[in-house]
């Protein structure tokens, strides 16, 4: 199978991590899609994802596969070891509606921010830019650092005791937030120490 | 087990469907949210969901599950029946990539195109209007609308030739969109005949 995608930024992060923590990097043949020059935007991209987004699966039957969690669903339940969306109903909830907060509330956010309230990736590529929602996505986002602390005081990991895609989304999340250059407060403690220690995961260091 | 949500709301809508698919209904205690009165940001719905969002489904242990595929999910992997999230990697990936298409540009769209640039539930909730960024989330919800018309041509349901929360995610994507006047051009046919199929399912239609 083939990944389209940029390596190093947040979304294409997140799918990286999940093969990573099924030891199933080697699975994929990437394709690197120059996505500064807008080639994500061109027809033959499109024909692939046809919301423009990176990254995309192929399967081997020509199948395409966007956007993150469904990337995921796919690697979680084709390749055996540690379960990234949980097992049985009450885990599998509580993962899926952690990771749709981490998304919502910061990963999202975030960009939103980045792509409307800042220069972004370029005027040929910020086109239709909304600066007044782009800062209000910015304080959501902080308000949604504030929210994942206080998860994190009472949790070891973002959806319960497990690590999860939940970790994968929030950890996502706080890379693009350090790239749009929003700051973790350091009263955070608790959502610091927590992405001290995914850093330091087999996944993500390597 | 309870859900807390307001009858005949899209995202409610959601979920009583998923229910009535695996003939569940009879298994929750529905309460009603005096969401048109602000409850869903009064203190004690904001520690069943900090995001003030309905449905929420309260497990006999407690356990506060918010987020419509999260419900579902809990729902499809506890009872028995048809499967709404699909069996085996590809089929679960296609699924759940076209869910949150299904979310993406028809009802999170209508959606913030209802509460950002129109009257929506009036000015006491609709506080902070983006009239701007709501009225580019209407040209994407009809964007979106055209894109499913394409989809419905070639394939039965939304995620392939099965019934899957998918459909109920576009289904009440269109029920949204009637609400906010938000028509469906009569030259989108397939989308139209989709519509009116699923309008006749035991789980829409008693």
């Amino acid at each position: 199978m083939k990944i389209y995608d940029v390596e190093n930024f947040p979304n294409p992060l997140r799918v990286r991590i999940a093969l990573a923590e099924k030891n199933a990097i080697d699975k994929v043949e990437f394709v690197a899609v120059d996505l500064l020059n807008g080639e994500h935007r061109e027809e033959a991209f499109l024909a692939k994802n046809p919301l423009a987004g990176v990254p995309v699966l192929e399967l081997d039957d020509g199948t395409f596969i966007a956007e993150c969690t469904a990337i995921t669903e796919y690697i979680d339940t084709a390749f055996d070891g540690i379960s990234l969306m949980g097992v049985g109903a009450k885990s599998r909830a509580v993962i899926n509606m952690m990771q749709k907060r981490a998304e919502s509330m910061v990963l999202d956010a975030v960009a939103t921010y980045f792509h409307h309230a800042t220069a972004g990736l370029g005027p040929e590529l910020e086109t239709n830019q909304n600066a007044t929602w782009g800062q209000a996505q910015k304080d959501k986002a902080n308000a949604g650092l504030i929210y994942f602390n206080e998860v994190l005081a009472g949790s070891e990991f973002v959806a319960g005791n497990e690590f999860s895609i939940a970790d994968i989304t929030l950890f996502a999340g706080l890379v693009f937030a350090g790239f749009a250059q929003i700051t973790i407060p350091s009263q955070l403690t608790h959502l610091l120490a927590w992405q001290e220690k995914m850093a330091k995961r087999d996944s993500i260091s390597a």
